[in-house]
Order: structure tokens, then C-alpha cells, then sequence
């Protein structure tokens, strides 16, 4: 019922949300390449080529742009073509998932950025990533456990699948940190070569 | 011959080393908690109770304060036990590495911090962080390559040497991340279940 479909905004209200959008863009590489603390509202201004108010009118605070990349980055990191997939098929796509990240490397550098910066509990992201990290360790589990329990992959004690879990997130993470400082770095074949062999030894024990 | 040991310094001498040493180990924790961009001079300052021009005094400015804090952790992390092992027995002691890392968390912390924010060419870090980087990849690879021409470890290519070590330092560097965000994170396990599984991987190609 086309009668149903919103109107595209436009005239100003539409200026104000592509302006935000272009904020929420540039806020996400500084933030990105610089931190929390290095990235300054002056330089994220200056690449939108708005003013320093105009830009807190929109945003209010700093800790408030930043919660918005944050939400930005949730969610597109969901698009990342998983849906629907179970048990170790999940994991046979991460190699995928990692060259989805070379088409974004800003999204890969703002994760690890904050990762390592928000690791201090007065960050403003600290919550935010410890969200994070456990609901994708959650996930991670869940796939294991399930191709255990359909005979997938041999059995596995849940010690050993939180284990096996955090070893994948660790080899995900610290591949984006080397490829961050040397862009030489073949993430997808890294993380290929390792989940070949980890998938293995899962269904051999 | 004792005559020609360096007698101990004291007096103002002795002070100025101790309040230099001083200054880096908590440059050192306010670096690795906060990032250099975060951590300032003032806070700095503050936890050893000087002035922000005595500290600048000793140092000249933050990015040389940065530079002793990086040989201070440079010369640090050599003293880990790894002198002397070789081939394959150099993977096998990586779980006791991190162990140690456990009694020192704001090195592994400083290291994590500094490759994150390092990325950016502009960082005052960036030369040191790569330089690092290909110097204990080159260690590894040399100690993988050995174990093969020894027949420790089956045959592999150089480009198949490349990969894994980049594998094992993403697993180390990713799990002291999960770590900092985490601490119940238990960081030896991890690294020895991927330590196990990998080595018994080479052996066996």
C-alpha cells in the first residue's frame, strides 16, 4: 500500500540527518585512527568542514558522539553475512568475514582501538566493549556446543569450548591489530589457515 | 678485581636516577591504561608527586618520556626467559610467557595500547610498534624454519612459515586484549590448548 510508505524527508530535516550521518562518518575514522583521547571534536569538525558548536549541537557531548560511531559500528558489523549460519559453518565463514572487514578498515581500527583504550574502567566505550566481547564469545560458544550436540564436531567439555572460543576471538582481534600496523598482513589467509586446522582437530577429538 | 666496579651512585646523583626511574614506571601505567594521547604529563606528575616542569625537566617533552617508557618495556620483555631455546621448544615456552606477563600487566597493556593507537604513521610510537612487530616475526619464523630443517617439525614453505607466526603473535596479542577487557580471562590456557594443537600440527604435515 504505497499510501503507507513515510515520505523521504527532505529540505532542512533531511540536511540535518545526512549532516549527522556525515558526522557520525568522519567521528568514526578519527576515533578510529587517533582513540577516544587523541581524537579531537576540533579534527572530526574540520574533516565534515562544519563548526566546533555546530557539531556539539547535534551531539551534545563528545561521549555522546562517540556512543553513536559505537552504535553505528554494532550495527553494521551485524550485516557481515552470518545470519542463518549454525554450528561449524560459522566458522568456516570467518575468513569471509575478514575480507568483509578490508573493504572497512575504519570499523577494524575503531574495534581495536577502543578495545585496548576501554580496557580502563572510566572509559566511556568500557561497558560498550565488555558487551561486546561477551555477547561474541556467547555466540561463538552457542555454534560449538551446537556442533558437538549434533555430532559435527567430537564432544567437547564447556571449559573447553569457552577456551576454544576465546582463542578464536584472540586470532580475529589480533590479526586486525598486525594488519592495522602493516597493511602487508593477509588476514583472510591467517585466519583461513587457522580455522582449517582448529576445525579439524574439533572433529578428530 | 674489585677496584674496578663502579662504586654506587648517592647523594643528588642517586636521587636523579631514582626519580627518573620513577617517573617511567608511571609513565609507563598512565601510557598503558590511558594510551600516550590520553595519558598526560599532569597525571603523570601527580602519581609521583612532582612538578609538571620537574618531570619536564628530566625528559624534555612527552614524546621523549614516551621513547624511555618503550626501551624501559623493550628491555623488560627481553628478560623473558627465551634466551638460549630453540626450534619448536621456543613455541612450547610461550604459555610461561604469558604467565609472566600476569605479575607485569601494565607492560602487556602498554604494548597493546601502543600497537592499537600506534597505527596511525603520525604516532610518535609508530616506528618503534613496527619495528617490534617484524623483528619478533623474524624471531619466530627463524625458530619454525629451524624446527623444520631439523626435522623437528614436517617441511614447509616460507610462505606457509609467514602465515603461522602471524597466527601465533595475533593469538598472543588477541588474548592479552581479551585479557585487559577481561582479567578472568585465563590467558595461559588459551595460548598452551593453541600452542598444542598447532605444534602437533607442524609435526605432523
Amino acid at each position: 500500500m504505497p499510501g503507507k510508505v513515510a515520505p523521504a524527508p527532505r529540505g532542512p530535516y533531511k540536511t540535518g540527518i545526512q549532516r549527522r550521518e556525515q558526522i557520525v562518518q568522519a567521528a568514526l575514522t578519527v576515533f578510529g585512527e587517533r582513540g577516544f583521547a587523541g581524537g579531537s571534536i576540533r579534527t572530526i569538525a574540520e574533516r565534515v568542514g562544519v563548526s566546533h558548536a555546530t557539531l556539539l549541537q547535534h551531539f551534545g557531548s563528545k561521549e555522546a558522539l562517540l556512543m553513536a560511531v559505537l552504535e553505528e559500528w554494532d550495527r553494521r558489523t551485524v550485516e557481515t553475512g552470518l545470519s542463518g549460519v549454525e554450528g561449524l559453518e560459522y566458522f568456516r565463514r570467518l575468513p569471509l568475514v575478514m575480507s568483509g572487514h578490508l573493504a572497512n578498515p575504519g570499523l577494524l581500527g575503531l574495534f581495536i582501538t577502543m578495545a585496548a583504550e576501554a580496557s580502563n574502567p572510566a572509559h566511556p566505550a568500557h561497558a560498550f566493549i565488555r558487551h561486546r566481547y561477551d555477547r561474541n564469545l556467547t555466540t561463538l560458544a552457542g555454534h560449538l556446543r551446537q556442533a558437538a550436540d549434533t555430532g559435527e564436531a567430537a564432544s567437547l567439555t564447556p571449559a573447553r569450548i569457552d577456551t576454544e572460543v576465546r582463542i578464536v576471538t584472540a586470532v580475529l582481534d589480533g590479526i586486525g591489530l598486525q594488519w592495522l600496523n602493516d597493511p602487508s598482513t593477509d588476514i583472510v589467509q591467517a585466519v583461513a589457515t587457522f580455522i582449517d586446522r582448529t576445525i579439524a582437530d574439533w572433529r578428530r577429538h
